[in-house]
């Protein structure tokens, strides 16, 4: 018995959270395991009803689960920002989930929008940091009237360059970032664990010829973790570059390791090179501790309720989920669940078929279940 | 009569550079002005040499002339960094170029990595401001034993998320990014009135929902200046969802606006879909002073003195070198010639031709004087 948080959130999210549902519960049927779900009622729905994001109760409550399966968030009525600070990252942060995991593969019959690739050419695994970055929240803006503020920072922090970047400026803003010893280590060392078991391969990716300071520390913390496994093979990578190759030679790639911030950049650049958003999972996850699984994409609001959806990315970080729980010959029926609907053509609209959300995911749960 | 100051720089930058020159001195000849190359050594071989990044003499020195005209940095022997920020940020802030445009155009003729997507599809351009955001060089590290600085820190930028990120680290390293209004206004005005001259479409990419302080100012100066030009279509996109549309939907973009480092990112991955950082030009502007015009990508040390490397970023980057200095006729003459000679197929290896790199940039000359 396995206790999951269900979290659908915004928009199209109970409609994919369901049909997720539907197919972990079938491949729990085939395999022998059961799931109590437990549902969790966050998002903007309730934050435009009650003002909240995250209660200390939603805490509690997702502290007594063994993983968080999580819809989308978003909501047009809600400043950008609020729900996904208040909530996702929340979440991400307070369960320390320094892992966000997000295979990049090409499975057969998904089209690329890159001319003469194949699904041998498009398989690779991106580690995002997940907890540092700038994705920590610091920052600030002063308006001139502030003077004194800012003299502060232009002190504190000896502007290089000896430019006097912000000298007439009337209104400034900031946003710092953070990159820890321990942080890098940590989540280096999974991405070199990870490669270990696949093709022995591990780039960085940073902006350590300028943003020297962070990425400088975060370099050399990769070429220590790198010390200790002599059988992989690295390469550093510039971000800038790192987006050109992954559209010209995906197939350079067998693992890649990133800060927070170029992981999210790099990881819709992937989702799209494997298909699209409707067919990206992610995994945030602590591996000491409660992770959570969700699709990459948003909430789509405009197709709420409408059961239209691709529910495959949700499906695919549902299998995700039970590899994380013990459970991998289950994940591994899912994943060839989702790989013959394809094949069938048994697929919603933006993937060239004719299927709602929910007769997807009832096809795949039929599949595994036979 | 132009004074126009080259920095071949290193690896291929002397080689690219002398195809530039011949062809813009062609364009002087048949367009009738002379342009006055005035030669700065200035990259790593003097580095390495002298430990001499930019001198008082050389600023003096380029001070003197009308534009500069840049080769390529970096030399494997030197740490990723140094010279990058020694020379080139060095020279895009101290003459203020806050301005970093970048035509993503397909031409005629020039293979995509992306299918079904023809010359029509892929004519965008990036205005990336140049100046600020994470490229001020602000930032630092400290060790556990400087926990006094470490408190600092956390103490001024109140740690949001009430999570204390970095409590047990032993190292930890910030950098600091600022944007400020004055900065923001001028380059978004440069971008409208950029949109204006071609399909009045104007896209900001950020990443507001996350880095909320700085990209926050940002989308608001963006908002404000959109107001003052009601005949722009505008839109809002995230940076991570932006590589994705670059991707599928390229011909969704006029002109798109984005802050330094976002800005450097996509404007690679625009290199790529648009054939790749052979033909790929970028220009450094400050309107009211002295603009620097260079191909984006690197110094290439393994194809140094060989006579192989693609001329045509470079010589592209020449004709908006000669657009910046009011030679118009003789920018559209030099651009035809690079489109002639890809139709031609008069290009070098990396193109699928067999030509060297000066006989790209002969070929071209002889195309304009005739
Ligand atoms: C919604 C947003 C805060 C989030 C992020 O930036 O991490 C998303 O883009 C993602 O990649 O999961
Ligand atoms: C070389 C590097 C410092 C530079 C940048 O990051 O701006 C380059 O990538 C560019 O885009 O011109």
């Amino acid at each position: 018995m396995h206790r999951v948080a269900r979290i659908d959130g915004d928009g199209i999210g109970p409609e994919i959270i369901d049909a997720g549902v539907t197919v972990l519960d079938a491949a729990g049927e085939r395999f022998n395991f059961d799931i109590d779900w437990v549902n969790f009622d966050i998002g903007s729905e309730r934050y435009l009803r009650t003002g909240e994001l995250l209660t200390e109760e939603d805490i509690t409550g997702l502290e007594t689960c063994d993983s968080i399966y999580f819809g989308a968030l978003g909501d047009d009525r809600v400043k950008p920002g609020i729900i996904e600070k208040g909530i996702l990252l929340a979440l991400r942060f307070h369960f320390d989930q320094y892992i966000n995991l997000r295979p990049i593969k090409l499975l057969d019959g998904v089209t690329t929008p890159l001319a003469n690739k194949k699904p041998e050419d498009i398989d690779f695994l991106v580690v995002r940091e997940n907890t540092e970055d700038f994705y920590v929240g610091i920052g600030s803006r002063f308006t001139g009237s502030e003077k004194t503020s800012l003299e502060v920072i232009r002190n504190l922090y000896s502007i290089k360059f000896g430019i006097d970047v912000e000298s007439d400026a009337t209104e400034v803003a900031y946003q710092i970032g953070l990159i820890t010893r321990e942080g890098a280590e940590r989540v280096i060392n999974y991405a070199f664990d990870r490669a270990q078991e696949r093709d022995k391969s591990c780039t960085s990716v940073d902006k350590a010829n300028v943003l020297s300071d962070i990425y400088g520390l975060w370099r050399e913390v990769f070429t220590s973790v790198a010390g200790r496994y002599p059988d992989v093979k690295t390469d550093f990578t510039f971000v800038d570059a790192v987006t050109m190759w992954f559209v010209k030679n995906p197939e350079w790639f067998d693992v890649v390791v990133t800060p927070n911030m170029f992981g999210d950049i790099i990881t819709d650049l992937g989702a799209m090179i494997q298909g699209g958003l409707g067919l990206a999972p992610g995994g945030n996850i602590n591996p000491d501790g409660i992770s959570m699984f969700e699709p990459i994409h948003g909430s789509a609001p405009k197709y709420k309720g409408m059961n239209i959806a691709n529910p495959l990315a949700t499906i695919w970080a549902g299998a995700l989920l039970l590899e994380n729980i013990g459970e991998k010959e289950a994940a591994d029926a899912v994943l060839k669940g989702i790989e013959s609907s394809i094949l069938a053509g048994h697929v919603t609209k933006d993937m060239g078929g004719s299927q709602s959300t929910s007769s997807v995911g009832d096809w795949i749960a039929k599949q595994i279940r036979t």
